[in-house]
Formats: structure tokens, sequence, C-alpha cells
């Protein structure tokens, strides 16, 4: 991969998010108070809202400009209408400038399905990418695990979970530094003929494909939290009901455990004493602690994080948006699915 | 429903589960000893091998007959060739028990895919309905959700997921008790028109049929350990995954503690003291700890219990075969699906 050259530019979405633009401002400052910081950052929103929040927080001189947008995304407005209505938008607005080359990433904590549907549109899909997916990573016993998708289709044919095999491949390899990323299929056995037709269709490419991919075989339910795949791929629909069920498990299992204790004092001296290590736990398991996905395969690198991401969650979707750019996630992406032998033989289905 | 009437009997294929028979007799003795008990078994397998374990175990006279059966299908066995070289297998005798009035359920602890294959095979699915489904229980936080395919179809039409609901509802009605069971249809967003064409098609097709079901929506998968619905309907790879998930949580999470816990004595010592409550917890989450699963739609009962089922597990199982013959299952299901409001005005897709 040839590192990029020149100054990166980041456009950050300070809109949008459940808890207004303060913590997404902070969390810009916040990265760029790094001394190591060869970054700068386009904040974009409401001005005079914007310039209120950096005159109280950075009374210093930071490389960070000031983007008007006219108008945000609500949280809980449809994607498509936000498409048509809102043309001003700070999402829109932030897709523009990396459309038109002036930012190499945007990271928004804003409405998911307004930040991908206008992606999708303002950047456009890599040449020969049929459809870009939602990438997050997943902790594991053993680590991290990047699944895709989480929710970008909820219909996939085999030649895109093959693709996302391919872009969680890079995006493992680059933002994870795994050397040869474990690439597994979500399945519901461990032969290769098992599971649904996309599956089936799916496992045949991507077994064809061992040449330039480290292909572990089928993953089954089970074994997702034990790390047997440092990159799991499945259909959008699939993808994005675990990891919601992943992430409910700390909250709900912690409500449960509390139904447990209340049965005995000592027990609750013991969770008590426990508290730490649950708090950890709850810390591993609960994806929004991770606060950012990735939208692959779009022209241009899109870092979404969750609405209630904390300025530290926004410090670190922006690092990983520096990371991606300077690292150069698409040209490597592009890079790995034109070279023949990791075009599939068969396009099944 | 119509009470059933005269004695019940039930098939009990004693071989073919991870342990051998023993625990399988031991549990239909456990069942058989209940003062209340007014079923006869069919303990069938080996039997010389039954003959000797009954010697050691039931010295008093049972209702429980011994069937031969010459050979046992492997846990790792293909079924389809399991079905096709195995015709004297304890499971293939147990389901024709069933399929020539001899018994009206079977219970066995053997290899899954066979078991299903043998009774959709030798039972028949039942009259109107299109796919025979895998239900089980699933622990919530406010108590059980029957969750319904769990892998015997893993590619789905709308419709079946329509049929899933109503066989789901009556599961949850007859064998747990809900007197109007909220049927919820796993889903990646809350409005109609979310998710995938099967998604979406069944949506129409359970929101037409609010009639006769309490159908509560889409429930996304952040909500299912929170309850929010008694009956969860899925195609069979998504209920697979999801169920082979949360089983592991469990496992996993103690692991994840346990590493938390490396780190500190006062966490070693809290960990002691919430051992208990930890137990609990996982058995709560453990769906093997529940050892069976219902194929609903088929003419006559099999339940499916884990390969590890103990003696305690079996007899479980041995009382919901009974409860589900005794109430009519079979009937009640025929019977909600048959009249005319239950049926769909549109076969979408």
């Amino acid at each position: 991969m040839a590192p990029r050259a020149g100054r990166i530019r980041i456009a950050v979405d300070a809109m949008g998010s459940d808890h207004g633009p303060e913590p997404i401002v902070r969390g810009a400052i916040e990265a760029l108070r790094d001394p190591e910081r060869d970054f700068d950052l386009l904040l974009v929103g409401d001005e005079q809202r914007l310039w209120e929040i950096l005159a109280e927080l950075a009374p210093e001189t930071l490389p960070l400009y000031v983007v008007h947008a006219r108008e945000e995304v609500a949280m809980d407005e449809k994607a498509p209408r936000a498409l048509r209505t809102k043309r001003g938008s700070s999402i829109a607005v932030s897709a523009g400038l990396v459309g038109a080359g002036r930012a190499q990433a945007l990271v928004s904590a804003g409405n998911t399905g307004a930040v991908v549907a206008t992606s999708l549109i303002q950047l456009g899909r890599m040449a020969g990418i049929q459809r870009p997916a939602i990438a997050t990573t997943f902790p594991t016993s053993r680590g991290q695990c990047v699944l895709l998708d989480v929710g970008a289709n909820a219909d996939c044919k085999p030649l895109q979970l093959y693709q996302f095999g391919h872009m969680g491949r890079v995006f493992a390899q680059l933002l994870l530094g795994i050397e040869n990323p474990r690439v597994g299929l979500l399945n519901i056995g461990e032969e290769p003929n098992k599971g649904s037709q996309l599956a089936q269709g799916a496992y045949q490419l991507l077994d064809q494909s061992r040449a330039t991919l480290n292909f572990v075989g089928n993953v089954e339910g089970r074994d997702i939290l034990a790390g047997r795949a440092d990159v799991l791929v499945c259909d959008g629909f699939t993808g994005n009901v675990i990891l919601k069920l992943a992430g409910s498990v700390a909250t709900v299992g912690g409500r449960m455990v509390a139904q447990e204790i209340r049965r005995s004092p000592l027990l609750g001296l013991g969770a008590l004493l426990m508290k730490p290590a649950l708090s950890g736990l709850k810390r591993r398991f609960d994806y929004e602690e991770y606060g950012g996905a990735l939208l692959l395969g779009t022209r241009g690198i899109s870092i979404i994080g969750h609405g209630r991401s904390s300025p530290r969650a926004i410090a670190n979707a922006i690092r990983v948006a520096v990371r991606a750019v300077r690292r150069d996630l698409e040209g490597e992406i592009a890079r790995v699915l034109q070279v023949p032998e990791a075009r599939p033989r068969v396009v099944a289905l």
C-alpha cells in the first residue's frame, strides 16, 4: 500500500447527534490536541452555534475550520425524505466536501440511514463494488472481529458477500493491524453445503478465493464470540440482528444479575466487589462504546458514530478516519478486488 | 380445544445421544414415577442394552415397553445419508410408532437433522402447512419467548413466516399458558416497510391477521432479550444464528469475567460470593438447559432434546410431549390455520 502524502482533511458533521453539537466539538478538539496530529478538521453545522461552543472550549489556535450548514437531519427522520427535503443538512454538506475532494473522509454521529444514503449518492460506489456495506468491530474473547454487513443491505447476493469478505479483510489489515485476517462466513452448519442459498453461493465464491483470502469456512452462531474469525461476513439483516442482540446482552444480563442478587445479601456484597469486572465486561460487549462503523465500498470514507457518542468516541472515530485515509483503505480495496485472482470464476445465483 | 381422552403413549428414542442410553432411560423412569402420571412410554433402542439398564434402575413395575431398534444414528452423521441407509434406526422406529398411531409423540435426544428429516417423511406435514418449523423457548428478562424457526428452513417465504406466527401462538398458549401471546416479527427496524423482502412480506400478512393474532409488529435485535414478544418469528437461518449466539453468551461471558478477575484479588472474592447468581444467570441464558425444541406443523409431535440432555431434561421433554398431546397442540394448530379469518387475503412474494 502507498501511504498517503500531504495533509489530511476530515469533515466532521457536528449536528444531528442525540446530545447536540457540544460533545462532537469537544471530541474534535480532543483529537486535534494530539501533539502528533497531522490533519485538519472541517467542522460542519450551524456556524453561529459552533463558534459559540468553540469560543468557550478552545482558546488556542487549532487547524479547525467551520463550514456552515443551514439545517440538520433529526435522529428519527426517514432517510429518503431527509435526502429529498434537506439538501443543506450538515450530513449533505459533509458528504459534499468529501465528494468535491475538499476532505477525504467524513465522521458523523447523526442519523445512520441518512449518512449511508447520502454517502451512497454523493460519493458513489467504487468501480466494481456491487454494494457498499457497513462494517463494525465486535468484541470477542480473543480480541476484535470485523462484522459486515450490519445493515446497509437487508437482501444480499453471493457475490456481494464475497466482496464483503475482501473489504473486511482490508479493514482488519489496515485498521486493526491483523496481518493475515481469518475471514469466516456466518452460517448454520460447518459443512460447505449447509445453510441458505445465499450462504451456499457465497461459500463457493469465497472458497475459490483462497489464494488471496484466508477463508476459514463457515462460522456458527455459537462461535461468533469465541473469535474463530477476524472478519465475519453475512447479509445486513442477520448482521444487524446479531449486532443489536449482542449490544443488549450486557444491559439485560445486568438486569438479570440484579434479579438473582435480590435473593441474598452475600450475593449483594459479591456484586459490589465484582462491579469493576462487570463494568469492564459491559464495555467489551457494548458495541456503542466502540462508537464507530465504517461504510466500505464508496469513493471516500464515511464513519458513522453512535448517536450517543461521547467526546472520546468522536475523537476515536476521527483517529480511525485519519488512519483509513493515511493507509489508503479505499485504494487497497480497489486493488484487492481488481487483481484477477480475486475475481470469482463463477458468479453463482 | 378438546382435551384428549384415553391413554397417552410417548415413544422415547433411547439411543444416539451424546452420553448413550443411560441418561435417557433414567429420565424416562423419572417421568414415569410421577404419582399423577397418566401415560405409557415406549422405549426404543437396542433391546438387550435397554433391559440391562432397566434391570439395574427400575426394580418396580412401570408402564414402560421396550421396542427394539437394530441400529442408531450417530451425532455427526448426515441426515440424508442416515435416512437412506439406516431404516432400522431408533429414530426411524420411534417416528414409525407415531406414524402408525401406536404413539402420539416422540422424544429424541439424538441427531437433530435426522429427527427432523425422519419426522417430516414418516409423519408428514399437516394439511395446509407449507413448512414445519422448529420452535424453542428462549429466556428473556420478562419470562420466556417462543422462537421459530430455529433451523428447519434456511430459506423462507412470507406465508411460511405467517404460519410460524400462528403455530408459535398456539405453542405459547397451550404449553406456556400465556393467554393472548404477543407475536412479533424479528426485523431490523420498527416501521412496517423495514427489512428484507421476506420481512416486509411477512409483516403484511401478519398485520392483516390482527383479528385472530395479537401481532405486536417488528422486534429488533436489541429487544429480543427484553421480552417485547412472547412469540418471535423469523427464518431458520437467522433464528439458528441468534439461538446459538445467545446460548454461547453465558460461557464466553464467564470466560471474559474470568479475564477481568485475574486483575485483582478483591474481584476474585466478589466472584466467589457471586457464583450462585452467575450460575443462575447461566442457566437462564443457556438454551441447552431447557433441553427441548418442538417440531411444529407435522402430523404427530416430535420433541428434540439436546444431545447432552440430563435425565431431568429428558423427563421434562417427556412431560412437554404429554402436555402437547393432552392439550391437542396439533388439532389446535389445524383449527387456527383453517378458520377463514386466519387465512391471508394476499399471498405476497
